[in-house]
């Protein structure tokens, strides 16, 4: 077994024996339908809230699992189960998205923001593939216009104030278009999925090869650099390229997961910072030098794709430090999935499994990724169990 | 000189000396009104953006140290500048308040909250006591009955959610209500300090003796505990006690001050953290387990209040704990003001003096008071310069 191997062999195992367990015991809401994402490191529910963007984020992998993996039951029905909550509740009367819904189903928050809707999106999206539901795959393909009329004009959302543009709404709309031309030809999505890689320039520094957050400018906005967006956006990006092929890009998108790694990564403590100001002045967020799990997932799944493309030996010292950082600080072997949150130095800042922005996603998103990265081109296997 | 003597004389140096002369020197904006309150170590601008809490801090407190310290025309000058910038630009077409403007008065942020209103409301009223100015006096009294409707209703800051009691509520209702008892004696005022005393009462853990930030319920907000907040809280009620005294009141409030330093000191690393979970489970903002420097701020006046009110002794073993944790990590000899923001362990997780919610408040208001207080009783003295 050679070394891509063994990380293909831990990542399914992880998976399956640890991350997706921990899930389908401790979170599905047998009662009330949808599934609680604050949970304790032992699966306690210490928030019965419903968060909308991790049940869309839920009702996607649980699909994904079923249709990529393998098709079990029981991945099927928790997707079902959680999306049939989220479209009971989760629509306001203007047919916007709630941020946050009471176990019940009741409004809790809602947030001017167009991601409750986007996970949506993606959620039905990929239910609509495992059961062939073709009424829900438009739908998902509806609300996708709609959110982007949302990204144009945030006053629809609530929002006083014009648009700015941010990275977030470039991955996003990507992200979107990408599901969505797997599964329709139509050519508007290849446009879109173009149009994304053009506007993601305008937040390239050069210089250090990285995104940021918005474009730059001498405000803190201009300035902020959040590692694991720009690798993140570097890999949805590349699979974009998928449907609208662009050698310059590809290469500035490698260089962009290398320059994210390289100026995000703690020299003294190990691991990816959370925020940074690219000049190094004081960034607005408090918890900026704080290590959290999701860019490390980006970064291992991002280095292995970069991998694949290049054979380039590189991106395999990468993959084995982000890799050695996030299994031995937040991987949790006792009671599964992993912890969330450390300070600078690497310290747990509280040992939740999730909250109102961490559920069944990011982990378990990285772990299939890229196990099936590692074994593309490689004989069909059967999942370990 | 006795112990007392030393803290006071150490305070007025700190003010005046260290923090107001940094404001002073480099935060007002001479070209477009206003102040910066985004200024590194050595008092470099990194956002141009006026946030409208902190100009109505700063007007508060220029006119503050101008009405109760000595009546220096450039402490004066600094609060006209900052108000006729709020006055002119803060507002929305809905007589609402701006969370931030740009440089120029431009609208930025508007915030569903009520707080920038609060603090316009409370530095129109200081300056009209330095300026003898009844019509801006109106206006401000005016304002607060404008922020009882908005907290009773925050639909009207548009809010779909009803309303949530909040001791932040109960705590800005008698900040604003006792600085308007003390120069108008019109009986309703005091009313609504009984009833601020009254309802601060649902917040209250008596087995623990502090104050949550919401009435206790088995949820991450119902067991949120914020040892800055409860202790502020305690130490503004003590001050409407003089409008409406109530001796059992009194007691527990002074028993809330003691709870929440024992409760919320870290006992390994010391320091006050910035927020708790009364249960122990995961609290969800990230940064809680951060060393802030206001709740210091706060800790350091109370003990001083108490002590002045019962002359126990165990008040200054608290006063000499806090002031000396605060004093060795936040306050910045070399160029004045206090850093804002340590990790846990206390090392600085940036260096600046301000950003979108420090300005010149905490600091030298803990400074002023704390230096009167412990003046109180003894012969008037002038201010060092």
């Amino acid at each position: 077994m050679d070394n891509l191997d063994r990380y293909a062999a831990r990542y399914s195992a992880e998976l399956l024996d640890h991350v997706i367990p921990f899930w389908l015991r401790h979170s599905l809401d047998r009662e009330h339908g949808g599934y609680f994402t604050c949970l304790t490191r032992d699966g306690q529910v210490y928030d019965s809230r419903k968060y909308v963007w991790l049940q869309g984020r839920a009702v996607w992998m649980f699909s994904k699992l079923y249709n990529e993996l393998e098709p079990r039951q029981e991945w099927l029905d928790a997707a079902r189960g959680i999306l049939e909550f989220l479209r009971k509740y989760a629509l306001d009367p203007q047919s916007r998205y709630y941020f946050s819904l009471t176990r019940e189903g009741r409004p809790a928050f809602y947030q001017r923001k167009p991601y409750s809707a986007v996970f949506a999106m993606l959620g039905m999206l990929e239910f609509s593939k495992a059961t062939g539901d073709a009424a829900l795959r438009e739908e998902a393909i509806g609300l996708f216009f709609r959110i982007l009329k949302w990204i144009d004009d945030p006053t629809l959302l609530g929002r006083p104030s014009p648009p700015v543009p941010s990275l977030a709404d470039v991955m996003i709309t990507a992200s979107m278009a990408c599901e969505i031309a797997r599964v329709d030809p139509d050519s508007r999505y290849r446009d879109i999925l173009r149009d994304c890689l053009r506007r993601a320039k305008q937040f390239y520094v050069s210089g250090k090869r990285i995104f940021l957050e918005y474009p730059p400018a001498p405000t803190p906005e201009g300035r902020l650099f959040c590692p694991g967006d720009s690798i993140e956006a570097s890999w949805f990006l590349l699979h974009a390229l998928e449907f609208a092929p662009d050698d310059a890009m590809r290469a500035l998108l490698l260089d962009s997961i290398e320059g994210a790694l390289e100026f995000g990564w703690d020299r003294e403590y190990g691991g990816l910072y959370y925020f940074m100001d690219v000049d190094g002045l004081p960034p607005l967020p408090l918890e900026s030098n704080m290590k959290l799990w999701w860019p490390h997932t980006e970064a291992i799944y991002a280095a292995i794709l970069a991998h694949s493309l290049t054979g380039a030996a590189k991106w395999l010292t990468w993959l084995e430090r982000v890799d050695s950082y996030a299994f031995s600080h937040f991987s949790d072997p006792k009671f599964g999935e992993w912890f969330g949150y450390c300070d600078r130095r690497g310290e747990l800042t509280n040992t939740a499994k999730g909250n109102n922005y961490k559920g069944c996603f990011h982990v378990p998103r990285m772990l299939l990724l890229s196990w099936q990265c590692l074994n593309r081109g490689k004989p069909a296997q059967t999942p370990a169990r």
